[in-house]
């Protein structure tokens, strides 16, 4: 019985905790926006945003140091862990790694099919490291946290946990290709944290292979990492943690900014530039010089020929005025499309679900359906129940309005979810999205929302 | 409030129904093969199975009218229906087809994404019928209820829900490559039934398209199902019920033996005995004679040759003797291999998990694992959670041993289940299976059970 | 000069050859069946091909001793080999292979490319054998005399050539999945036969891999071939080729009844068997008994079981009625249909090109188009060029002509050709196939011919 | 036999013709790009090409009216046409369209199979136009004349030979993506040339589809063109040729630049640029600013705000430095890659075959191979065989000479064709290069040339 209890427990943050009580008080916030300022100042206190991205985002650790082992309790335990294990289907290289790094060696353990609580105990017990793959599919809390957060950053934001038994190390040093935010939630863990090796990897776009320690030099950070505490650092730092003999560990590492550089956008932005100047400027459709093979190419890379100078400033004129036909706005939107898709669902309120679609009062009762007709009239008054979850895009002659709500929990289970809008319409989206979080007596496309 | 105790209580059998008592005293019955067949009878009753697999099964329709519309309460129930469109991601064309039939045309209305209950009830007041695909998947009574079933067909047994409003039709005239038990739960219908128009309709392999009224005759069976009702046809019976303008609607209709005949068999069986002669007799790797297609081929099909009935004979000869190469007990297997990744996953009591691999003790508590240790020794005694939950198959060289205790209760979710078994352990599984329902206490390899 | 005029000669069979003679007589042969009797006779003499079918035909190896070294001479030569490989594109590994054999060790020496002349001699210089895979494409000789053989085996016939060094053997021992008639050119080749290992590779349907010398007994057969002899081995008969010291070795080995036994004809029949027996026997579309995966699969494979036998009984009552279902003619034609993409087509002399669609009139001549109407009214007289190049086969409702006349002499390098015949028009065909090898003055459908 | 004598003649320039003359005479030109511009100033004369290159070329349409009518001769005819037809296999809608342009109807009449002539003239003389789709694969002076001039481009030069009878017209008005050079062979030809439609239209990358006559407004030029003359316009150009009542027309149209501008190149470019850019420079791998969304996409095209203008001043840097990381020498290579795939091998007069690998002495005679030693030592002397049929490429670490001398006269039948260079001979490579039309006295690779 004493068992049940803790399980279901774990499953909300404490009704003391700082974390449940901040999530109560940002259900009366307004405005998505504001709530995920709130969160994250929250998250990175007494440390304020304003300093972070000025000194430490993309460019340096941050360590924050609370003394105050509660201060994240209610995001993650392992005691949730373990009750997840229990009531859902979390499969081994799908939802769960087991590793160990051991004598300088990187080992994955994942046996096949569902993670039982026995095997995986027995894992641990043997000294594995337990690494969570997507908790937000598991845990509501973590869910709701990550789910606000996002639209702090415009960009997709994930997690994993890490379970480590004292004593041990679960992975290699290596270094990510994402923004790390360590949380640590219980016990301790020590942590090692080291510059990028050269400027090619700094802020590197893809992650690296596992290191040896030969390879990576001194730490410029080295701490024990207690719960309550934090620890940033950007992509391309190297890092790798182990559990003291005294203590296990147990940290959620929140991660945001993978594939969300200027090199990304141009990525979609000049493919589209370059077909738009070649469509609009004969310049770009003019023959090349028929002799043009005899002094280009790598064979020909130091001659020294003024019709090579000539081609050269051609086509340096040429990128340059690629400047004049980038369609900047309709490459963002695509990449808007892809955080659009990548981003979890809202997790709403009771109160927002009964005034949303999903609080309709239609219902089967008494042997027939009650109350189908929507109330909803001229006067109702409505608005997003997010800022961020819709966004307008061309797509060729059409527009379409992307939403989140339908997303899943589960990374890309859902297709990306868009309706198209009339032209006629497109006022009335933005007017609401201007008017937000305020209330408007408008109609609306009820089927997108 | 009302209203979620309601939903709440629409989930399980109510406390006095037939069914809830009927699943309460199945818990005791040892033998799962007894169990299924209990359930079978209770389903029938006042019919005897005897008497329904002599005289009605694969031969004609049966009515069973009771004048209890309770009797089969608690299986599912149109306020169960509302409460998983609510809470579950029910997705229109995937786990719900909205359908009407009027004036001779049968339309389906599905829209795209989640079926709102909103939206579901509006379609059903505008004259829609509803039909749910895979109930199991959503109503634990339903997966229950078929898990059980399924011991007694040997056959995957399905189910779809239909709810229609009074006085409106969902479906054209059609007739199914299942054998079909409509079980009526609310409200009533006015069914018409009709033989299959030719022999080659008897029994056949593929359901019909739409029929119009005018291509399908009399019917054989004209009836009112009430609650508590139900109505037995055979695969090849063309049917189509209508609701009555005085009531709505609510049947399950669960279903057996889909491409579960002999021919089925044989499709598994031949090319394996064909291989089989081919490698073993040489007369079937002889040279066809030199000069057959002079006498053979559509354009000889009236000659008279000797040559030519010479090489009838031998054709005839050599496929007679197939039966002396069928490998039989192979080709069952590969059918068995199929109807164990259809299976559902039995329905576990709480002793039951209790006492198997999903109620191992070894937790998360106070900090660190405890009871790790699988309390589990030479004594212990084991046997089966379920007569037919595991089928020992060869494949080449290896023995497999396919289970369906990881299946899902979505349809193929879940890649088929197995695991090798060394030759020195097949005795040991024989022994459990022949031991069943008995506990032995022999050592078992418990990863696979 | 000398060198083109040595070249040139090759590629036709020499004035005084008993092959140059052969052919040209055989143009005088009316029936395309009578001259691939009478070839194959040659082939063989003084054996009968009576004799040869008796006795050898996939029965044991026949060898063939002449003592008169030009009796094929003209079929194929080295020096047409060095003509074709200094006029032709012959690519390394798609149509000439680079083998040595070697301590028992066998190698493929292919560079990419095309085989150049001076490339090609030099591996033969330094011992390797020279495999040509399919001499038919590039000489006319090879083409002419496979294409009327393919007609006296009613299965595909092809050939491969093979030039070894002095002193050299380029092949492991093994056997082969087609009838082959070894066929000496030039120079000598010891020879070894072995009878086939065991039963189950009497008549084999696919090749063996390469063989030990200690995995293949004693040779049933050892001979030095000389030109002029003639060695035929049944499919199955481990075989191995090396040159004395003395003397360089050519053969062409023709090949034919590669998969073309009574098994690969089931094959077709069967499916089709099973098919029309379910859909017209209802017995076949009968359910299985509910029970019978108790008493079947290879764990009851021992079982005495009544239940079993009866299941068992069934099953053969099933198999042997096939019998009555089985389409015979449709799938000897299926099997047709692959024969006819397998021929080669038909080598035309001049006078049946003038008289065919080849020689229509129609030109380019002065400036304008000449003769373009064809010549071809109700009293023109024809029949078909050869006996063995049309096929009307059923397919579903359509009959269709299968023809070989525009295939390629590069295997399959054309899609199967064939036209649909209205009819009307079958009666026609047949007319033309049953008139043959006589001229018939009736209206043809000239397209297809 | 007479018209076999006509057909032989027809396949090789007269004896007198000025194109026979000038081939013979470029036989004796050292260096192939010498020959190449010899060529096209024959075929423009008197036109000088540096005329053409200044006002015609991609600028304007050029007619040469020569009232010359053998000036062409022996390029192509109708007789060659004829007698490809009947020795070739030439397959409609692979190798000839058949084509008819009447009342504003464009139609294709490709049956399938073989272009019998037969048929082939039935066609034409019932109206219809004939374009066969690659004549160098048949004609040798065709392929010998567009392989000379791919030297000239530096871009494939391909042919299309269109034979239409008086008094129709086989082509809707249309235009191309190729500069095209119109060769009046036979007859007459009237021809309208219209200046492109728009802007967007002025060298296109892709034909256009059939425009009506309402389309395309007046031509800007009107002619007859005879035998002997030559029309030129750039693509983009619509144009329409009809055939006078009195006489048919033939024409070869030789074209080249098909996607060979500015445009294509950056294609190649550009992606490799930025990710030099990115892997170079850490201002590509900076994060976009987390509040990009807010102001920029289709919806904030018009928005004022600070913000905006930084982000877009920051992608205008960007895309302007990328002038600094673009590989312009690899992605010109890239392009030299494409178009060594699509060059016509080189056309080897008998000295120039006996003086390379393909005139190297080994050979089988008198019963042995001859001569097997390449008489190739250090005083040899070397050269190209032609100067544009070899260039170095750098892939990855790698250096690969690709070569044109095994491509197919069939476009891409081959595979490009190349080989590894070890960085040794890299400089005899070029020295080879360099020293060509000299010869040199040094040792090459053979293998490859």
């Amino acid at each position: 019985v004493m068992r049940d209890k803790g399980r279901a427990s774990a499953r909300r943050p404490e009704a003391g905790s700082s974390l449940r009580r901040l999530l109560r008080e940002l259900e009366a916030v307004p405005h998505s926006r504001e709530k995920a300022a709130r969160l994250f100042e929250w998250l990175l206190a007494p440390i304020s945003s304003q300093q972070f991205f000025d000194h430490h985002w993309e460019k340096k650790p941050l360590l924050i140091r609370r003394c105050n082992p509660v201060y994240y309790q209610g995001l993650f335990s392992t005691a949730e862990f373990d009750a997840i294990l229990r009531d859902r289907q979390v499969q081994f290289g799908v939802n769960l790694d087991v590793t160990s790094y051991e004598d300088g060696k990187r080992e994955t353990h994942n046996p096949l099919g569902r993670a039982l609580p026995s095997v995986v105990w027995d894992f641990y017990r043997n000294g594995c490291s337990l690494r969570m793959l997507n908790p937000q599919a598991f845990s509501a809390t973590v869910w709701h946290f990550l789910s606000l957060l996002q639209e702090r950053f415009g960009s997709m934001v994930g997690a994993n946990t890490y379970l480590t038994p004292s004593g041990t190390q679960g992975f290699a040093p290596h270094y990510d290709d994402i923004e790390a935010f360590v949380i640590q939630l219980e016990g301790k863990k020590h942590w090692r944290v080291y510059s990028p090796r050269k400027e090619a990897e700094v802020l590197p776009r893809f992650s690296s292979t596992n290191f040896l320690q030969s390879e990576i030099g001194e730490p410029i950070l080295e701490t024990i990492l207690e719960a309550g505490d934090l620890l940033y650092f950007p992509r391309g730092f190297i890092h790798q943690g182990d559990c003291l003999p005294e203590a296990h560990s147990l940290h959620i590492t929140v991660s945001s900014f993978q594939r969300n550089c200027w090199g990304d956008l141009l990525e979609k932005l000049l493919p589209a530039a370059l077909q738009m100047a070649i469509e609009e400027d004969v310049e770009y459709r003019q023959g090349l010089p028929i002799d043009y093979l005899d002094y280009t190419g790598v064979l020909n890379a130091d001659a020294i020929d003024p019709r090579r100078d000539a081609f050269m400033r051609k086509l340096h004129t040429l990128i340059t005025q690629l400047v004049n036909y980038a369609p900047v706005d309709a490459a963002v939107d695509e990449k808007a499309k892809g955080f659009f898709h990548d981003c979890l669902p809202p997790v709403l309120t009771e109160t927002e679900k009964a005034l949303s679609v999903y609080g309709l009062p239609a219902r089967w009762e008494n042997g027939d359906v009650q109350d189908v007709d929507v109330p909803f009239n001229a006067k109702t008054q409505v608005r997003l129940v997010r800022y961020g979850i819709v966004r307008l895009c061309n797509e060729g002659d059409k527009i379409l309005l992307y939403y989140t709500t339908e997303n899943s929990r589960v990374y890309h289970k859902e297709e990306p979810k868009y309706c198209e809008i009339e032209p006629e319409y497109t006022d009335s989206i933005e007017f609401l999205l201007s008017s937000y979080p305020n209330f408007v007596a408008s109609y609306l496309n009820k089927d997108c929302i």
